[in-house]
Protein backbone atom coordinates (compact mmCIF):
# COMPACT_ATOMS: atom_id res chain seq x y z
CA UNK A 1 0.00 0.00 0.00
CA UNK A 2 1.01 3.74 -0.83
CA UNK A 3 2.10 5.26 2.32
CA UNK A 4 2.41 9.48 2.08
CA UNK A 5 6.56 10.10 3.88
CA UNK A 6 6.64 12.74 6.57
CA UNK A 7 9.75 14.44 6.63
CA UNK A 8 11.14 15.92 9.20
CA UNK A 9 13.01 19.44 8.75
CA UNK A 10 14.16 21.10 12.48
CA UNK A 11 11.52 21.03 14.38
CA UNK A 12 9.03 20.98 11.06
CA UNK A 13 7.54 17.83 9.12
CA UNK A 14 6.93 18.34 5.39
CA UNK A 15 3.94 16.17 3.34
CA UNK A 16 3.83 16.94 -0.39
CA UNK A 17 0.48 14.96 -1.58
CA UNK A 18 1.05 13.39 -4.62
CA UNK A 19 -0.81 10.34 -4.70
CA UNK A 20 -4.54 9.57 -4.86
CA UNK A 21 -6.50 9.80 -1.36
CA UNK A 22 -8.33 7.03 -0.55
CA UNK A 23 -9.70 6.68 2.90
CA UNK A 24 -6.76 4.25 3.40
CA UNK A 25 -3.79 6.51 2.11
CA UNK A 26 -5.87 8.93 4.47
CA UNK A 27 -6.31 7.03 7.59
CA UNK A 28 -2.48 5.93 7.33
CA UNK A 29 -1.49 9.41 7.07
CA UNK A 30 -3.72 10.35 10.39
CA UNK A 31 -1.87 7.61 12.05
CA UNK A 32 1.26 8.10 10.90
CA UNK A 33 1.30 12.04 11.48
CA UNK A 34 -0.57 12.06 14.91
CA UNK A 35 2.26 9.63 15.86
CA UNK A 36 5.34 11.68 14.14
CA UNK A 37 4.48 15.08 16.12
CA UNK A 38 3.55 13.36 19.64
CA UNK A 39 6.56 11.21 19.39
CA UNK A 40 9.11 13.71 18.07
CA UNK A 41 9.83 17.41 18.68
CA UNK A 42 7.51 19.06 16.08
CA UNK A 43 6.46 22.70 16.02
CA UNK A 44 4.70 22.63 12.47
CA UNK A 45 3.54 20.61 9.47
CA UNK A 46 3.65 21.98 6.44
CA UNK A 47 1.31 20.20 3.89
CA UNK A 48 2.08 20.43 -0.18
CA UNK A 49 -0.64 20.16 -2.30
CA UNK A 50 0.76 21.43 -5.39
CA UNK A 51 0.19 18.41 -7.53
CA UNK A 52 -3.08 18.53 -6.42
CA UNK A 53 -5.40 19.53 -9.59
CA UNK A 54 -8.31 19.47 -7.95
CA UNK A 55 -9.87 19.15 -4.30
CA UNK A 56 -13.04 18.39 -3.66
CA UNK A 57 -14.99 18.47 -0.46
CA UNK A 58 -13.51 15.51 0.30
CA UNK A 59 -9.76 16.56 0.13
CA UNK A 60 -11.14 19.37 1.69
CA UNK A 61 -12.53 17.83 4.69
CA UNK A 62 -9.01 15.83 5.10
CA UNK A 63 -7.09 18.65 4.90
CA UNK A 64 -9.10 20.33 7.74
CA UNK A 65 -8.81 17.13 9.69
CA UNK A 66 -5.11 16.64 9.11
CA UNK A 67 -4.93 20.72 10.45
CA UNK A 68 -7.21 20.60 13.76
CA UNK A 69 -5.19 16.97 14.93
CA UNK A 70 -1.77 18.27 14.57
CA UNK A 71 -3.09 21.49 16.43
CA UNK A 72 -4.48 19.63 19.34
CA UNK A 73 -1.03 17.74 19.71
CA UNK A 74 0.48 21.07 19.66
CA UNK A 75 1.61 22.19 15.81
CA UNK A 76 -0.07 24.49 13.35
CA UNK A 77 -0.09 23.20 10.05
CA UNK A 78 -0.20 25.41 6.83
CA UNK A 79 -0.97 24.07 3.41
CA UNK A 80 1.38 25.55 0.66
CA UNK A 81 1.02 25.24 -3.18
CA UNK A 82 -2.57 25.60 -3.88
CA UNK A 83 -2.81 25.81 -7.61
CA UNK A 84 -4.82 29.14 -8.97
CA UNK A 85 -7.82 26.76 -10.50
CA UNK A 86 -8.16 24.74 -6.97
CA UNK A 87 -8.35 28.17 -5.25
CA UNK A 88 -11.18 28.99 -7.99
CA UNK A 89 -12.96 25.77 -7.20
CA UNK A 90 -12.80 25.85 -3.73
CA UNK A 91 -14.91 29.10 -3.99
CA UNK A 92 -16.74 28.34 -6.37
CA UNK A 93 -18.00 25.15 -4.64
CA UNK A 94 -18.35 27.18 -1.25
CA UNK A 95 -16.12 24.49 0.30
CA UNK A 96 -15.56 25.96 4.24
CA UNK A 97 -11.88 25.91 4.72
CA UNK A 98 -11.82 28.49 7.12
CA UNK A 99 -9.97 26.61 9.92
CA UNK A 100 -6.76 25.76 7.67
CA UNK A 101 -3.73 28.29 6.95
CA UNK A 102 -2.29 28.73 3.54
CA UNK A 103 0.60 30.36 2.01
CA UNK A 104 1.73 30.07 -1.33
CA UNK A 105 5.04 28.20 -1.20
CA UNK A 106 6.83 26.37 1.20
CA UNK A 107 8.93 28.74 1.53
CA UNK A 108 6.39 31.30 2.81
CA UNK A 109 4.30 28.69 4.46
CA UNK A 110 8.04 28.16 6.46
CA UNK A 111 8.39 31.60 7.14
CA UNK A 112 4.44 31.74 8.56
CA UNK A 113 5.46 28.69 10.82
CA UNK A 114 8.39 29.89 12.14
CA UNK A 115 6.61 33.14 13.00
CA UNK A 116 4.27 31.47 14.84
CA UNK A 117 6.49 29.58 17.51
CA UNK B 1 0.70 14.48 -16.60
CA UNK B 2 2.09 13.97 -13.43
CA UNK B 3 4.69 16.61 -12.54
CA UNK B 4 6.61 16.17 -9.49
CA UNK B 5 6.13 19.46 -6.91
CA UNK B 6 9.80 20.65 -5.89
CA UNK B 7 9.75 22.60 -2.78
CA UNK B 8 12.03 25.39 -1.62
CA UNK B 9 13.10 25.72 1.81
CA UNK B 10 16.20 28.47 2.63
CA UNK B 11 18.64 27.48 0.23
CA UNK B 12 17.88 23.70 -0.61
CA UNK B 13 15.25 22.58 -2.93
CA UNK B 14 13.27 18.99 -1.68
CA UNK B 15 11.82 16.53 -3.73
CA UNK B 16 9.79 13.25 -2.81
CA UNK B 17 9.85 11.23 -5.34
CA UNK B 18 6.28 8.91 -4.71
CA UNK B 19 4.81 8.45 -8.27
CA UNK B 20 5.98 5.77 -11.36
CA UNK B 21 9.12 7.60 -12.82
CA UNK B 22 8.41 6.68 -16.61
CA UNK B 23 10.84 8.82 -19.01
CA UNK B 24 8.20 11.42 -19.38
CA UNK B 25 8.28 12.27 -15.50
CA UNK B 26 11.62 11.98 -15.21
CA UNK B 27 12.61 14.10 -18.20
CA UNK B 28 10.07 16.74 -16.73
CA UNK B 29 11.80 16.65 -13.44
CA UNK B 30 15.59 17.46 -14.74
CA UNK B 31 13.87 20.50 -16.56
CA UNK B 32 12.35 21.66 -13.53
CA UNK B 33 15.28 21.10 -11.33
CA UNK B 34 17.71 22.25 -13.65
CA UNK B 35 15.28 25.50 -14.19
CA UNK B 36 14.91 25.70 -10.24
CA UNK B 37 18.67 25.95 -9.51
CA UNK B 38 19.57 28.55 -12.15
CA UNK B 39 17.08 30.82 -11.33
CA UNK B 40 17.32 30.86 -7.67
CA UNK B 41 19.56 30.71 -4.99
CA UNK B 42 19.84 27.05 -4.27
CA UNK B 43 23.02 25.40 -2.69
CA UNK B 44 21.25 22.01 -2.08
CA UNK B 45 19.11 19.43 -3.30
CA UNK B 46 17.18 16.94 -0.92
CA UNK B 47 15.75 13.65 -2.92
CA UNK B 48 13.58 11.61 -0.84
CA UNK B 49 12.97 8.10 -1.77
CA UNK B 50 11.11 7.13 1.37
CA UNK B 51 8.35 5.67 -0.88
CA UNK B 52 10.17 3.91 -3.39
CA UNK B 53 10.20 0.19 -2.29
CA UNK B 54 12.05 -0.89 -5.14
CA UNK B 55 15.43 0.68 -7.07
CA UNK B 56 16.54 -0.74 -10.30
CA UNK B 57 19.00 0.17 -12.19
CA UNK B 58 16.78 3.04 -14.16
CA UNK B 59 16.26 4.28 -11.26
CA UNK B 60 19.68 4.19 -9.96
CA UNK B 61 20.72 6.02 -13.45
CA UNK B 62 18.06 8.65 -12.98
CA UNK B 63 19.49 9.56 -9.06
CA UNK B 64 22.81 9.86 -10.44
CA UNK B 65 22.04 12.03 -13.39
CA UNK B 66 19.81 14.18 -11.43
CA UNK B 67 22.70 14.09 -8.72
CA UNK B 68 25.61 15.51 -11.76
CA UNK B 69 22.79 17.86 -13.48
CA UNK B 70 22.65 19.85 -10.31
CA UNK B 71 26.37 19.95 -9.33
CA UNK B 72 27.42 21.27 -12.41
CA UNK B 73 24.99 24.29 -11.55
CA UNK B 74 26.21 24.43 -8.36
CA UNK B 75 23.95 22.09 -6.00
CA UNK B 76 25.22 19.04 -4.18
CA UNK B 77 22.44 16.83 -3.64
CA UNK B 78 21.65 14.16 -1.28
CA UNK B 79 19.59 11.10 -1.02
CA UNK B 80 17.95 10.64 1.57
CA UNK B 81 15.20 7.89 3.43
CA UNK B 82 16.16 4.72 1.24
CA UNK B 83 14.36 1.88 2.87
CA UNK B 84 17.05 -0.90 3.98
CA UNK B 85 15.31 -3.52 1.28
CA UNK B 86 16.36 -1.04 -1.28
CA UNK B 87 20.09 -0.54 -0.22
CA UNK B 88 20.28 -4.62 0.07
CA UNK B 89 18.88 -4.96 -3.49
CA UNK B 90 21.47 -1.70 -4.55
CA UNK B 91 24.37 -4.02 -3.07
CA UNK B 92 22.95 -7.32 -4.14
CA UNK B 93 22.80 -5.82 -8.15
CA UNK B 94 25.83 -4.51 -7.97
CA UNK B 95 24.71 -1.36 -9.27
CA UNK B 96 26.83 1.84 -9.34
CA UNK B 97 25.82 4.38 -6.75
CA UNK B 98 29.34 5.78 -5.90
CA UNK B 99 28.53 9.71 -7.21
CA UNK B 100 25.34 10.20 -4.89
CA UNK B 101 25.42 11.02 -1.41
CA UNK B 102 23.21 9.38 0.73
CA UNK B 103 21.57 10.45 4.50
CA UNK B 104 19.39 7.79 6.30
CA UNK B 105 16.77 10.90 6.58
CA UNK B 106 15.68 14.27 5.29
CA UNK B 107 17.38 15.97 8.81
CA UNK B 108 20.13 14.27 7.98
CA UNK B 109 20.82 15.25 4.69
CA UNK B 110 19.98 18.69 5.09
CA UNK B 111 22.76 18.75 8.06
CA UNK B 112 24.80 17.38 5.34
CA UNK B 113 23.97 19.96 2.92
CA UNK B 114 24.52 22.87 5.24
CA UNK B 115 28.61 21.70 6.53
CA UNK B 116 29.04 21.16 2.49
CA UNK B 117 28.26 24.77 2.08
Amino acid sequence: MQQIPILKIGYFLLISIQVDMDDQVVLQLQENLTERISQEQVKGVLLDISSLDMVDSYIGRMLATLSAMSKILGAETVVVGMQPAVAMTIVELGLDLSGINTAINAERGMAMLKERR
